[in-house]
Order: C-alpha cells, then sequence, then structure tokens
C-alpha cells in the first residue's frame, strides 16, 4: 500500500492553498515536506530574531468555543508574527447562537469578517459543519474527542527535527507512547499520521483501563508499521528513540473508570529514565502536564534531561501554525524573501 | 418638509470628522451619499483581495459592556482592515466600576489609550454619558432598547445596493416590516432613518402583543412616508420590493406578553413566499435568525432563494463600519488612494 | 548613602534592555532618566497625533490572572502604538493550570510565543516566580498587595512634569500622602521609590485603622528624607505641594478593619481644598476613584480644580509603559529617529 494512498480514506482533500484543515486525513509525504520546510524557513520570524509580513491586511478570526487559552495564543501569536491581525472570541457559546442560530449562520456571518478562522469547539465533528458555511479556509483547533491537526504536526515536526539531530528519521524509530491510550486525542492522531511513514515500531504502555483500543492495533498494522503492547513503562522505553507521554485526562474518566485506574506515582521520572531508557531517547508531551506529586505524569525533576523536547515542540508549534496559515493562504512560497531582521533585542 | 431637516430633532451635531456617532438622527441624505461611497470604495478590502493600511498606528478600544460578539467581531475587524490596531474588553462591568468608578472617569481614562472608541452598553442613553467625557469619537455599537446606528446604516446601505441592482431605488420602495415591531430596535432606527427618504411605502405585520407602537405610524406620516398595517405576512409580503424580517427578542419579553404572542410556525418560508411575494423580492434580517422548528422566524428553507440578502447584510456590515471610521477619523478622502493588492489568495 | 545605592537593596538587576521589571528596586536614578526621556519623546505616539512602528513584528502575551481592564488596555495599547501586536488573556487561571500544569511550565510555554509578556496575578511574587521561567522580559503588572512597577513610574512620571511646568521639583517637594496607607500597595510603592529623591518631606494621614506601617517611617527616614503623620487632612495638605489621594480597597478591609474604619464623608472635596490647601497644589490619584456620595475618596467637586492631574497620569500611563517596553526590548534610542505623522484628526 503506498503511502500517499492514506489521505483517500478521506473524502477530504489534502491540505493545500485555500482548503480547511479539519483532519489529519487530508495530510500526505509531499504535504508534509512542503509544511515542514516552511515552517523551518520561519524560525527565525518565530524567535523573533526576523520579520516577516507577508499577511499584512489580512484578519483571521479566532473561535474557541471551549477554552483553550495556550492553542489560542499559539495560533493567533502565528498570524501575527506573519503581520496579520486577529479578532478573537472565546467562551462556551456566541450569544447568538442562545437565541437559536444555526453553526451555519454563525459560521457564514463571521467567515465574512476574515481570511481564515481558527476554531476550536467541544463537539466532534462540529469544526466540519463550520467549515461547510464558511467562506474562507477553517483550520481546526480541536473539537471534542475528535481531530486536533496541528497538534499531530507540531509532534510529527519535532519528532523528525529531533530525531535529524541524532542522525536517525522517523522512518524505522522506535517511539514509546505512554498514558492515556483510550481517551488521548493525541495519541490517536499521531499513530494516524505515524501511518504516511516506513518502518515505524510502537510500543504502548498504559494503566489497563485506559489501554489502547483494538481499532488502532489494527490501523498501524494495516499501514505496514509494527506495533506492541508492553507490561510497563520500563519495557515500553527500553529500546525507544521517541518516549511521548501523555497526561491522563482525569476531566474525562467517568467514575467507573476513576475506580479501576489507581494512579499513583510518576508516569516517567528521572530515576525511571535513567535505569531503562536510552541515554540518547527524546521525551515528547502534547502538555499541559501535571506537574503535582504523584500525577502520574511526567515528572519535572526529568526537566534537565538533555533530550527533554517538550518546551521544543510547543515553540515548534507556533512555526508549524505560521506554516499551515502560509500554505492555506496560499503566500508559502513567498516567505523567504519577505524576511526582514528584527528591530529589538532578543536574548 | 425638507428631508435634510430630520437631524435638526436632534441636539447632536450632523456625522462627521471628529464627531461621535450615537444616533440614526445625525444622518443626512448628504452623509448617507459620503459614507456609501466609502463604503463601496472599501469593498475589496472587505473581501480581502485589496489592503488599505490608512489608520496604521491607530489605536480602538472596543468596550462591550453586554456581550455581542458578532458585533463586536464586525467592528473590530473593519479597524484591522484600515491597518488599525483593537484594544478590547467584554463583559457586563469594569472591574473599577464595581469599585464606584462613574462612567465619566472609566470614559475619559480609556479614551486617553485610543484614537476612537466602540461602546455597547445594556442601559438606554449611557453610551451617551460616555461619549461626553471621552477625548476621541464614540461609536455607539447598541445600547439598550435605544440607538445601534451601524445596524441602520448597514441595513440602508445594502437596501440600496440591492435595489439599484433591480433597477429601483429606495425613493418610492414598498418594504414589508414583520415580525417584533413592538421591542424591535432595529425596526424603530430603520423606520426612522428611512424617513430621509421620498415616497416610501411601509407595510408592517407583526403579532398584536408586538405591534408597532403608534408614534412610529405618525412619525412615519410626518416624514412625509406611508405606513398601513396588515392582517397577514401574505398581504404585507404581496406588494413589496423588500421584506425585512426580524426575531422575536424572546428575552425582552414580559410574562404577559408571551402569554399573549403564541408564535408557532414560521414567520416566512419559501412556500409562503413562492405563494404570497414578489419572486424578484429582497429578503432582509438583521440577524441572529432563530433557525430551531416553529422558532417564528425566516425559515432556512429560504437560503437559496436568490433575493435572500441576509448574508451579503453582514458583509455589507463590514464595509459600512469601515466608512464610519474613515470619516470619524477625517480619512475617508485618503481611502482610494491607499489601496494596494492583497498578498494572499482568496476564493 | 548614595541616591544610587537603592537598588542594592535588591537581587534583582537594573532595569533595561533584556531585563524583566518586577519591582521599582530595580530602578535609580539614572534608568528614571532614560525612562523619562523616552516616554517624553513618544508623547506625540500617545496622542495620536504621531506614529510609531519601532516594534512592528514584535508579539507581546498580555496575561492577566486577575482582572484590571484598565491597567491591561494602557499596556496593550502602548505596545500597539509603537507598533507591535498583542495575543491577550484575562480571567483567574488559565485551563491547563486547572489540569495541574505548573507556573513554570505556563511560563515557558507562553514566553515562547511572544517577545515580551506583562503579567498580572493575584498573589504576592508569582509574577517573579513567571519569570523566572520565562524566556523574554516579564513586565509586572501587579501581583495581590506586592509591586506594580509601572504605576510608580507614571505617578513619578507625573509628579515631576507637574512640578516642573510650577518651576519646582520632586528634590525639595512636600507631599501630602492621604487614604488608604496600610494597605495601598500603590503608596508603598511610591514611597519607596521617592527614596531616590533629595529632601523630599511627606505629610501622611489615614483613618487609624489604616494607617502607615512603622516600617515605612523608617525607610524614609533611611533613605534621608522627612515624614510626619498628620492628625487631619487639613494639615497634611497646608504646605503640600502634591497631594496624593488613595481609594480605600475595601475589598481588602477585613470584617474587624471594616468596623473600626467609618468612614463617611469625603476624602477631599472642593471646600477643604480651597479652604486648607495651597491654591497651586497637584492632586493626583491612582485611580479607580470612588465617585459614589460619602465614599470617603476624592471628590468629582473638584474636577475643574486646575492642579487636578488624574487623567493626566492615566495619560502618562501609556507614555510610560511605551517607555518601558522600548527600554526592555532595546529599541529607545530608536524611538526619535522613527516617527511620522499620523495620517488622521486628532481634536
Amino acid at each position: 500500500m503506498s503511502k500517499d494512498g492514506v489521505q483517500t480514506q478521506s473524502e477530504l482533500p489534502v491540505f493545500g492553498t485555500g482548503q480547511h484543515l479539519l483532519s489529519v486525513m487530508q495530510l500526505d509525504r509531499d504535504v508534509l515536506t512542503r509544511l515542514f520546510a516552511t515552517a523551518e524557513a520561519l524560525r527565525p520570524v518565530g524567535q523573533g530574531t526576523q520579520v516577516c509580513r507577508i499577511l499584512e491586511g489580512a484578519v483571521l478570526g479566532s473561535l474557541f468555543f471551549e477554552p483553550s487559552t495556550r492553542t489560542r495564543l499559539s495560533f493567533e501569536s502565528a498570524f501575527h508574527r506573519l503581520g496579520g491581525s486577529v479578532v478573537s472570541t472565546t467562551g462556551f457559546t456566541f450569544s447568538s447562537m442562545a437565541k437559536g442560530e444555526s453553526i451555519h449562520d454563525t459560521a457564514r456571518v463571521v467567515s465574512g469578517y476574515s481570511d481564515a478562522l481558527v476554531v476550536r469547539h467541544p463537539d466532534t465533528g462540529s469544526v466540519a459543519q463550520f467549515a461547510d458555511a464558511s467562506v474562507v479556509p477553517v483550520i481546526n483547533a480541536g473539537d471534542g474527542s475528535g481531530e486536533h491537526p496541528s497538534q499531530s504536526l507540531l509532534d510529527l515536526f519535532t519528532m523528525r527535527k529531533e530525531l535529524t539531530a541524532r542522525g536517525k528519521s522517523i522512518d524505522g524509530a522506535t517511539i514509546a507512547v505512554l498514558g492515556d491510550l483510550r481517551y488521548g486525542r493525541t495519541v490517536h492522531s499521531l499513530l494516524q499520521v505515524l501511518g504516511l511513514y516506513d518502518k515505524v515500531s510502537f510500543r504502548v504502555f498504559g494503566p489497563p483501563a485506559l489501554a489502547l483500543p483494538a481499532e488502532f492495533f489494527e490501523r498501524v498494522a494495516a499501514s505496514g508499521n509494527h506495533i506492541v503492547e508492553c507490561g510497563s513503562v520500563a519495557e515500553a522505553i527500553a529500546p525507544a528513540d521517541v518516549i511521548y507521554c501523555t497526561r491522563v485526562q482525569k476531566e474525562r474518566l467517568s467514575e467507573e473508570d476513576e475506580q479501576a485506574v489507581h494512579l499513583e506515582g510518576d508516569l516517567i521520572n528521572r530515576e525511571i529514565l535513567d535505569r531503562s531508557g536510552r541515554p540518547d531517547a527524546i521525551i515528547m508531551h502534547p502538555l499541559p502536564r501535571d506537574s503535582r506529586h504523584n500525577s502520574f505524569d511526567l515528572s519535572p525533576d526529568v526537566d534537565d534531561f538533555p533530550g527533554l523536547a517538550i518546551f521544543r515542540q510547543t515553540d515548534n508549534g507556533l512555526l508549524v501554525r505560521m506554516a499551515i496559515f502560509s500554505h492555506a493562504l496560499g503566500v508559502a512560497d513567498e516567505v523567504t524573501k519577505n524576511l526582514r531582521p528584527a528591530s529589538w533585542y532578543r536574548r
């Protein structure tokens, strides 16, 4: 099966100029290559040492029907970094929706004020509904337990960058995936999108009540990659080039689950890492992590481990989101011609 | 009576450079002509195919003491589209107002951070109080059951544009006005401002408990236009060039009203329209409309009717608000000299 | 003791390029001179008659963990006035913090989206914690009962400007300080920072339950200045060049305090002022003031007193905050070369 054939599972067009970005199903290796090249070209802009004003005059509508401050700030900063302006709203509903306005009307109206929209919504599929009525490209910033494609892209971009720095590549990598494998949207999207790569070997571990649903084992196999369920963190991370941790989303657990899970101690800490992991392992996490004691998450005592890439991940998120806007609005090829040095001081 | 004499009913100056826009009473035919010419010149900017940076460096203070997301986004996008920046706040009160700060102090302080203010407030007359203390022009974005002049302007602009496209004009037009005629601020302002035009014939219909107050019949007559109360939607729309629908603002109804009104079915749907309306009728609505079943509003089954102008109305709202800012800040004559092609892709 | 030695009380570096501004302890006379010169150079930009785009391309993260609309708008407008963009959030917590995210992680992540941060937080010391993890300069916009250095700077800048206009200077001035001297953060910071000046004579008066804590008398004495507690407003203001009023922060009073204080009438009104004050007195107030009747604050009947500087203070706040950003980001020396006339009309 061709690795470029994955997107044909979707009825959505491949992502590019003038297109919505609703799902990782819209990505193929070629799109990834182009997005990541743009993201890398924009690194000095993300770091505030160069300025790019390619979208000067454009307006982004940033519509967060549920709060996600970090994601919102990252998208809005990305659009500003390209010279554009942002109109923004946050909170569960528009006042007009409380008055019986349909998603269609809201989307059509607000899209008329903008050149692109970023939408986050608590209900799976509602961002796609939004996109149907929009007159401008819509970027899905997360809809319930559904998709959050920019997160998958920044994960992939970081993985590729970190592996390359160690003389490796995603093709052929061993990736441990730890934590909440049942409800974790990020994990599901990541397994999906890594199906575009060859000879990836997954080693997954989560508490029994939060194990990976069977369908994902089948999907990984169908994509030609390899996946094994491990009995412990130690077993999962031992040969791993990348260790991808996730927080248990306690707010999504049923009462029954919560009793079954019995989360104690750390998911990963420095001791576990030093004892069982590779010294050159790359540690990733979609954040936020729960830094409280005994929170069953990535312990802050790992923060000086050289392979800890969690903040490089969020920094990369800004670059990837700039790249998404550049491609959706058809200016990606103009980016490098439109860089100039920043006027201000950066450490 | 001269059509230009209407504004003399008001103590407020005619709207123009350096002036607040608090009421439709500040408009005359000459001001309308100039505002609409600017709005039309800015159409490619509103559509994202051209860029205008005439207000680069200017700051708008956007103060919404009650939420109205759509209106706020439209004003803020309009200012951004002209190259300006926006500082924005939303919610019922400023924290400082809770500490006993007067509207005077709030207005004086915040106006010192801005070149123009847009203010929405739940209390009738409070935006005018705000304007008294402001050192910069204040645009009223709605105050309680009082004024919302930019809505009237976008209604008028759309009516004029749609009628012109059909070889007609507002002078001489027949306009059906349907829905909540008692509390609907939009309807009252529209009747007022259409008093600036000649030989307009109004046909109004609403549920008995929501009938148009007597004073408006008198005012229309005094302006030299014609108005008739109809017994049914069918009767109202039969000869109408324009059908202006409104939502019943259930949140403003008293309990008594609510029992009296008995709203059922659609206010207008495709069947009523095809049976009783003109095939070239223009359908308008200030939005939001209540798209739920049996909501006594404009049914979504009308959405493919060619004369449905409700989304052209909101698109026009952006243009009209750009025009308002251009005139209040004295840059309207510079607009056309400051257009350049947009760098990004638009469908 | 040298007036430049004050900052050595602090472990924080003197404020300048690339530095956080967390405390007035980071200021010395030399820094004040440079900040105030930049603020004055930017006055036409603050007044909207000139445009400065020196920070075009830069992004400010504006993070208000407790609401303070006026302060937020002032900082955000200041950054916009320098050509920069702003991403903004308000409210008690980030959603991610509710999920157990540490201040460290939040600060590190969000600083990666920005070139500078403005942070307000209800807990004393938490902005400094934020700064420790940030990769860009952090400006403290108030943390609990702790510091709010931009307020002290705008107070000082206004005092200097108003005194100079009357042929006086802060060195040698007599300053009455009235109101809540016990909890008033602004008063404490002002006494601290005025320790940088010579021969200042303070005359303080507050209700007994809200008297100035003993340590401040000692600190003023240690700085070489003079301070006396007065028995009445009249006694305090009689020889005062500057009358600095504050609101009693009723929301910070304990129940016991509230019973002890018995606040009645005005703190200052026109009658008290005309009877006991100097005709050329300068009246200041950090705002908001409580304008309600009998609120024990500065009465609005003083508003036409020529020395009333309370709104010049807030206007100056914009200039001072522009100056803070210019220095933190190392562009202060470029400001004057980057001014051009504004395109729009200002009264």
